[in-house]
């Protein structure tokens, strides 16, 4: 079992910006969230089978469960990163969150 | 690094019939795929922020890197994973695929 949130990242309106506030301010906030089991992000593109790009970026937060999820978006450290969407993410940003099984 | 692809389904218009289908034809034709490194399937449901369900059900491949996905979705196998979408993802069904960096 797993848990995961699914930040999609729309093409922001100025990419420069995007990438330095990221880079420099948004993941290292997004590290500090606990019970993070590890974070990934998108290089080279987000890519759909009719060869465009629907997203400018893409990030995957694993956490142990559902449960563990909640309780880190909930705490200091998951409000202050859900609270610095809106300073970079010119674009709009979606968020999904789902629990898994592994087949 | 890692490469991924994300298969987002769309509430379907008859959930028992997409179930029966997806568990037992599709899945196991998914896990066929060469170079699959992991297959895990939303449990639960998929939520955002705003409580609300985005997707009916996500599915989350991963692979080596995106050449061996490419390979791999190019591969009968993948073909025929592909191929068997229109068969139950009678509301639609949206694919990403990206490599990922851990940090």
């Amino acid at each position: 079992m797993a848990a995961y949130i699914i930040a999609m990242y729309n093409q922001p309106n100025d990419a420069n910006a995007f990438d330095e506030h990221y880079t420099k301010t948004h993941i290292p906030l997004a590290q500090k969230m606990p019970g993070l089991r590890s974070l990934e992000i998108s290089s080279g593109g987000v890519h759909a089978p009719d060869g465009s790009q629907p997203y400018y970026v893409i990030a995957k937060l694993e956490f142990d469960s559902m449960h563990t999820l909640q309780e880190s978006l909930n705490s200091p450290e998951g409000q202050a990163t859900a609270n610095d969407l809106p300073n970079f993410a010119s674009g709009g940003v979606s968020l999904i969150m789902f629990e898994t099984n592994a087949y």
